[in-house]
């Protein structure tokens, strides 16, 4: 029998007293006809069961399982074990206070008096002394790393085995059962969204989409009980530990550092001097091992992507389908009222202290896929989650989960935090304009802007999947208007708006793709519809913005005025000069435009917006040879600084998992026009196609990142 | 006119620069044909706006007002008003960051260029130099305090008066008008559950339900600062205020010390040394009192009625109508799997490490009325509320709102915490059995027991409403059992158990109402409903428990055998010694027993258990002469010591608003036998129907309360 060839983990009894409840009595053996048993080693099968179990990838010496799936393992006793005298019992225990009521103590048991609780047994084969058990744990069972025990049950007592941390079980949620609240029926979306080690993080401005690698690394070694470390100073109690719902929503609020020491720093200042900053990180790994070696001390810093990152790791490595999604024009409305308002002063500037929300470029947050027991069986599947740290969601830093399909509905009444997602997804952009004493004004609503485009990662593929539509129904549809009503009938304040006066002009800005350095021109296109000619005057202000639409520094303001003939439109060139934006760039290189308007034969007001993200300078990742499992590969990752400044304390990250560990090279500067190339060796570890993610960091300049695909033999 | 004669806050205008938007150029006014306005004073009206608004009891002297109802103000300028030159704003600011978008800046208009935000301003009439001013607050109002100014608008600037706090205007909810979230339709309900400042809260034993009465007080001076300040404290964000979900949610938080630094400590280790015992608070306002005074520090101690007392004031203050609601054999079920285990070891005593659920004798929570626009309108009325810390609610100790409908009809899907009051109500008693390897076996399962009876104050009565029908269908009802697979449904653990062997015999415990220091008779039937004789044996264990159903001390065990015929039932006595209970008696003297039988012939086993609350000595009250308001009163509270024991650091309190300020009497001690008198003058404050509380209390005697119905003329 080849199986009972297992080479792993065993466990040599010691007959001790090892529970207040055991009682040995050795001198009563001697009357016995039949010698109790005793149980010289467990061995856990560590390979076969792992690789049955969809566990192999995990770098553990330990055995790994998922719920409702048998696994096996060898119990070796002194003498053949009899079915109908001897009583054995497998106990799995977790936690410091282990309760049959809670299943946090598991009992199975074989032979006579056989009761199981929760989880099932039964005796496979029987080899000489050996005999090959086989055990289930039950479909809602908590996930977590369990201590096994064997105990053999005579009339005198219990004889347990001492604790061994080689025989130690991790049990975790298992997508490939039905019976599992997280089962995914297609084995291409759980190898995309259980197994991929690397993703795709969408950024950049929805007409000018760019993107990032990311390692995931949820099999890399030390990170499972990382993530189970982040549960245990989460305080998240056991009994909730088989329930996805509630590890989905504490692991949301554990992500951040608010509320509970979670695991990272949210940093949206552009000072990261005390940490690394957020566009300096390749991966998940990384963060979390520096969290748990570092005694859960939150790691700094983070923006929305890191969080969103690092959860997804969480989620991957605890076995519940997760995935990243991008949601351009992302309303952070902090009144929670469905505008995100935008108040102007009276020549047409931001009003920089009057606007409080914003509206993120973009913003990362999270899906799971898993049933809601406690919600109709309708808003299964597909469930929001956000770690960043926007708003409290009853009381703490966390949001989710809640239904894609309910927010689509705009049914909100449903736990958890509905609204908030809704908000972010179909807020009307007010622009209010305030006169000289300060009493604002409605100039303008955009009820299209927000949640414009939804992205992530399409299955087996490096591309993207648009999934606007599982979120929206189309802007203007009959669908679109039931699901406002709904919201509205859920207490979502209603859109009331004294109506506006038409303007009957339409202003557009359009521009190409720009290098960041470049000189570059802006087009704004004056569209008059009406039937009358119309005298326009308008200012156009140019402002650094952060991704998350908080203004920096205002570097331009200009007025033009036309005339434009009935139904014409009017172009108008707007020429924009390295040399006026770049000593004000900040972080992920955006600039937003706002062009206010005033239509002179009519007095009517209008405004619009527009973000344009700047292409960093490109890091080059050659490879050379032929990538094979246990070859060296030469790597060099070369980068020129095109600028007239000189970059200073420049960090170099490169991962990529099953490649290499998570690599940081430091540079004191790159003088003006100065060429970096920096070889390497790397040793892939594993066949397959991998990614190697390199990514290039300073203060002047972020977001410099590139990818290259390797294919392993 | 009558109205123009308000005597209140009077606001003397200085015209001061006191707003950056501010340009006072007084150069300028020579050139104007009308000189601008200046504001003379500012009149609250407060005694004729407080009668309309039905605010007139709360002894506070500022105006306070109700949502969507019309107050007036008369301004005084120094010419008089002109409708169509002059301009003139009132503005209503609460907290630190005024702003207009988020309801904490309010501005009306009057005059030239009208322009009313949220609030409606109209002029009501004109008398010289004087307008009275008619305000309507929006029906979805902020509540709490706001500082009122005026200021008179003109080209060259704005003039505002100064801030003055005795113009400050408290907005509070508004259950008599329909538009308001909270709306009460009935008077006799909102005369009961909005305006009366006394109320009886009921404990004891389901069979055995004895009161006591609470001193509400939330009209009392300082009470309402106090509620405003319990909601600054916990950091209500001023946005929620309007929302009453939000602040009976929040409102349930902040009531407890855990999390952040509520009103008040819980303590149920009967050591109350270092504070006041819960047993011994006679009503809200000494605590809300001395949080206030004591700089927020939480409040020693409180047990379930002191919480919901406290609660019952914060949420009457604000113009939420609510009510104390008790539930006998509530379950506190901390794995929220709908089981309550009792665990017996294998003689049939309690294992009181392993028995870690519990019922509790009777649980004390509140009912708030209104509306929840975040839900399907059915689920609008009574809402449960608890803010006793129990368990955490999304990682928060609190509970609620939560529908009592929703509750009824197993629909656990809907925030908030549904799911922990159905537990509450409908949780099985489970009595597992342990064998003598500490193997659990389910020997009986009682599903009746929890829920057994909900009731609270009748309106305008003295007695009780049984109102355990609002919370479920009759026990075996068909509607019963669609509520239950309904919850099952929601992801309630379903009921699994192995179905039990029919014992086909029933034990029924029964007892009179006995007074504590007693011997008593305790019944035992024993029905066989089986065609065969049965000899069964039992094991009475009694034990002293606190109302949470949790054991203190084991003080009896007794075996007793009986043979009964077929369809007979079989009576023993069991007697009950007061040398036997009194040494280990706890707190609200209750004793539990529980019977544990098994059937000689078919091997099956049986339990039920009892609890029962001692009476305590009288507290006896009377009052001599008539009682009217403005005239003394003579009051005497009597106790005699029935023990033989001496009662030391005893202490009195006497309460009762309208009548007296809470007082508080000590006594060093009471010897056996020895008689107490306590007399007093009272001084009614206000006419009508008032009540008198005592309550005696120390460590070997709680729960010693009586009250006298006074009628003031």
């Amino acid at each position: 029998m080849g199986v009972l060839m297992g080479t792993s983990a065993r466990s040599i009894l010691r007959p001790i007293n090892s529970s207040t409840n055991t009682i040995i009595k050795v001198s009563l053996f001697f009357f016995l006809a039949t010698p109790p048993l005793s149980v010289l080693s467990i061995d856990m099968l560590v390979t076969d069961n792992k690789k049955l179990h969809n566990t192999n990838m995990y770098k553990n010496p330990n055995l790994i399982v998922r719920r409702n799936k048998e696994f096996t393992v060898i119990v070796s006793f002194d003498r053949p074990f009899n079915n109908q005298l001897d009583s054995v019992q497998l106990e799995f225990v977790i936690g410091s206070t282990p309760d049959e009521n809670k299943g946090t103590f598991i009992t199975v048991s074989i032979g006579k008096n056989k009761r199981d609780i929760l989880w099932q047994a039964r005796v496979v084969t029987t080899q000489g002394n050996d005999i090959m058990v086989g055990i289930t744990p039950d479909p809602n069972c908590i996930v977590g790393r369990f201590s096994t025990f064997v105990t053999v049950v005579t009339d005198f007592g219990k004889q347990r085995t001492q604790k061994n941390s080689d025989t130690d079980v991790y049990v975790l949620f298992n997508p490939w059962d039905p019976a599992d609240q997280v089962y995914m029926p297609k084995d291409t979306e759980r190898q995309e969204y259980l197994l991929n080690e690397v993703g795709t993080i969408y950024n950049g401005d929805y007409n000018n989409m760019t993107s990032r690698s990311w390692n995931y690394g949820q099999f890399q070694q030390g990170v499972l009980d990382a993530c189970l470390l982040v549960m245990d100073t989460g305080k998240v109690p056991l009994i909730y530990r088989g329930n996805a719902t509630e590890i989905v929503r504490q692991g949301s609020a554990l992500m951040n550092s608010q509320d509970d020491n979670g695991v990272l720093v949210g940093n949206w200042s552009s000072d990261y001097s005390l940490g690394t900053a957020p566009t300096a990180w390749t991966g998940s790994p990384e963060i979390l091992l520096k969290y748990a070696r570092e005694g859960c001390v939150p790691v700094c810093f983070a923006q929305c992507w890191v969080f969103a990152g690092v959860l997804n790791t969480f989620l991957r490595c605890l076995g519940i389908p997760a995935r990243i999604i991008t949601n351009y024009c992302s309303a952070h409305d902090n009144t929670g009222n469905l505008k995100t308002d935008i108040v102007l002063d009276e020549s047409g500037n931001v009003n920089k202290g009057r606007t409080r929300d914003s509206v993120w470029n973009y913003h990362c947050w999270n899906e799971v896929y898993m049933k809601r027991p406690d919600l109709p069986e309708k808003y299964s599947g597909w469930q929001v989650v956000d770690c960043t740290p926007q708003e409290t969601s009853d009381g703490l830093y966390r949001c989710g989960p809640t239904s894609v399909k309910a927010v689509k509905e705009g049914e909100l009444s449903y736990p958890f935090d509905a609204r908030f997602v809704f908000a972010e997804l179909n807020s009307d952009v007010v622009y209010h304009q305030s006169d000289k004493y300060g009493n604002l004004k409605i100039i303008y609503v955009d009820a299209g802007y927000t949640g414009k485009l939804i992205v992530t990662k399409k299955p087996n593929s490096n591309g993207y999947d648009d999934i606007t539509s599982n979120y929206k129904y189309p802007e203007g549809s009959e669908m679109d208007r039931q699901t406002m009503q709904n919201a509205e009938r859920r207490g979502v304040t209603t859109r009331d708006y004294i109506p506006l006066t038409e303007a009957g002009v339409e202003i557009e800005l359009l521009a190409d793709t720009i290098k960041m350095g470049d000189d570059f021109m802006l087009t704004m296109n004056i569209k008059n519809q009406s039937s009358k000619t119309c005298t326009i005057r308008t200012t156009l202000t140019g402002c650094v913005v952060f991704y998350t639409g908080v203004t920096s520094t205002f570097f331009k303001s200009e007025k033009k005025n036309a005339t434009v003939g009935p139904r014409k439109t009017q172009t108008l060139k707007i020429n924009v000069q390295a040399f006026e934006y770049m000593p004000y760039l900040v972080e992920q290189s955006n600039l937003q435009f706002i062009v206010y308007g005033r239509i002179d034969e009519t007095g009517v007001s209008l405004s619009t917006m527009k973000v344009i993200t700047l292409r960093p300078p490109e890091l080059v990742l050659r490879v050379s040879g032929t990538a094979q499992v246990g070859k060296d590969l030469m790597v060099s990752v070369e980068f020129r600084n095109p600028y007239k400044f000189i970059l200073k304390n420049v960090q170099l990250r490169l991962d990529g998992p099953g490649l290499i560990q998570t690599k940081l090279k430091t540079y004191r500067e790159i003088i003006s026009g100065g060429f970096l190339q920096y070889v390497d060796t790397i040793t892939p570890m594993s066949p397959g196609r991998k990614m190697l993610i390199a990514c290039l960091d300073c203060a002047a300049l972020r977001q410099v990142t590139n990818q290259l695909e390797i294919n392993v033999m």
